[in-house]
């Protein structure tokens, strides 16, 4: 290809100079809400010790407003939206990006909210499998009217080195486990208080039950491409998710805006902290 | 329930008096970006001549950053992100909000941007029925572990009706077809230029010809639900979207940006006529 326009990024290879802009990004951070990005950003800034106090901080693909992104250092934190079909639309830009920017070794996580199963409300989950909603790990991709299926195993190692730097942190609820990933989330969750919803409370408890068994600790909507995706594409990745309710006993979202707040910012924390070792770890070693 | 929080319009029944704010909607228009539903409630605003210049417009949504909602008289403007899965939660607290507001008669209409097959950019496709990759009217929705088929027919009135409207704008080249709404932006929609690409142009060529045969005029990513969703509920509802390319021809939009504008702008001038139309009609009969 002689131009390659990053349309959805506002970015492309003939109008930036993707090498300069991105060359030395080590670590890329996604989540859902452009607002929780910003402040990850910010919040990296500040921790990395990068001078003055980023309030001049600028979004990356100011124009336009279907993602947001921003550079802290060697970390770039971007929105995805929510649900698969908008994940990846940004991670086929960004790895292109990445490959564009000729960016090696980059570690990729996904920071983000998530409803729990068993476990209590503010529990920080990290991900060994993602599954589907029938429990399997595996992701379906249509290319053209063709279904195929791709592995969801997301890097080990990382899994665990992110666990290591939890428990570092003073009362820190953190586990590994299953992540389900849905398309939906009423009805595909097992929601009763949807604008449609079929089946009986007793139903929603017998699925999730099930879930649980499966090893299911936690319930969002993008983790299964992500790691089908950067797994393809080479890229060691990790999802991170804090749960806002345990669904065997609700399922709406009414934390007072304080703890749901701190509940947001615990994922951020734990990256924060893996990120500060990492690189402490680069500068002993050079 | 004694209290419904629609927790990502960041709206609820104890905390807002949705009839008084809402009672009074008759068109809901949803579409992908925030930006542009914006501009569509401040182009509503003038068109209707609802007093000033409309700049102290407020997001509705402007407590969460997950969709923004704007109100210009009986017209509610609503941005759902891209894909099924964000565009379902909204349409679900959507349907909610209507419910507990009270609302009737109302007519929900997506205005969006697609891609073209076989026609020129800038055409309008009003849709008659929305398909899946398999170019079946189908929506398939995966509730707890079952998958439950609905359909997607739209409303055959209405789209007939937009079309009518359409005649009147001068150098407006506007038709009724098949919509395709896909799971993915490049490999569902057969896209050479992704991160990821696992087939030659011309099984990509093949394919999207056999969507042309099977009717289909243009390729979006939310059609489908929305069919769906709104016809259980008893919405009438209709899908208009701009092409930006045709996909015979390319993959990639890269569309000067006032021609990029002007194109997004036509669904927007369509449906402002049509509300004018009705509105008029309206007063008349009262």
């Amino acid at each position: 290809m002689d131009e390659d326009v990053l349309y959805h990024l506002d970015l492309g290879t003939k109008t930036h100079n993707l090498p300069a802009m991105f060359g030395d990004v080590k670590f890329v951070c996604v989540g859902g809400s452009p607002n929780r990005m910003k402040s990850f950003a910010l919040f990296m800034h500040k921790e990395l010790g990068l001078g003055d106090d980023g309030d001049d901080m600028k979004d990356i693909c100011a124009g336009t407003d279907r993602y947001c992104m921003y550079k802290a250092g060697p970390v770039l934190s971007i929105s995805h939206g929510m649900g698969i079909p908008s994940i990846s639309i940004m991670l086929h830009e960004l790895i292109k990006l990445l490959h564009h920017a000729r960016c090696c070794d980059v570690t990729i996580i996904r920071i983000g909210t998530s409803g729990g199963i068993g476990i209590a409300p503010g529990s920080v989950v990290i991900t060994d499998t993602a599954v589907d909603s029938f429990f399997k790990p595996r992701f379906e991709q249509v290319i053209l009217d063709n279904i195929v299926t791709r592995s969801t195993e997301l890097d080990k190692e990382l899994a665990e080195e992110l666990f290591d730097c939890s428990k570092e942190i003073p009362n820190f609820p953190t586990l590994i486990g299953h992540t389900m990933c849905t398309y939906d989330f009423y009805e595909g969750q097992g929601r009763l208080d949807g604008a449609l919803c079929s089946f009986s409370r007793e139903k929603k408890l017998d699925y999730l039950k099930r879930a649980y068994k499966a090893g299911v600790r936690n319930i969002e909507m993008e983790s299964t491409v992500f790691a089908a995706m950067c797994g393809l594409c080479g890229l060691k990745a990790a999802v991170v998710c804090v749960t806002l309710l345990d669904r065997l006993d609700c399922d709406q979202i009414n934390l007072p805006h304080d703890v749901l707040v701190e509940y947001q910012q615990r994922p951020q924390l734990l990256i924060s902290n893996f990120i500060k070792r990492r690189l402490g770890r680069r500068e002993q070693m050079s």
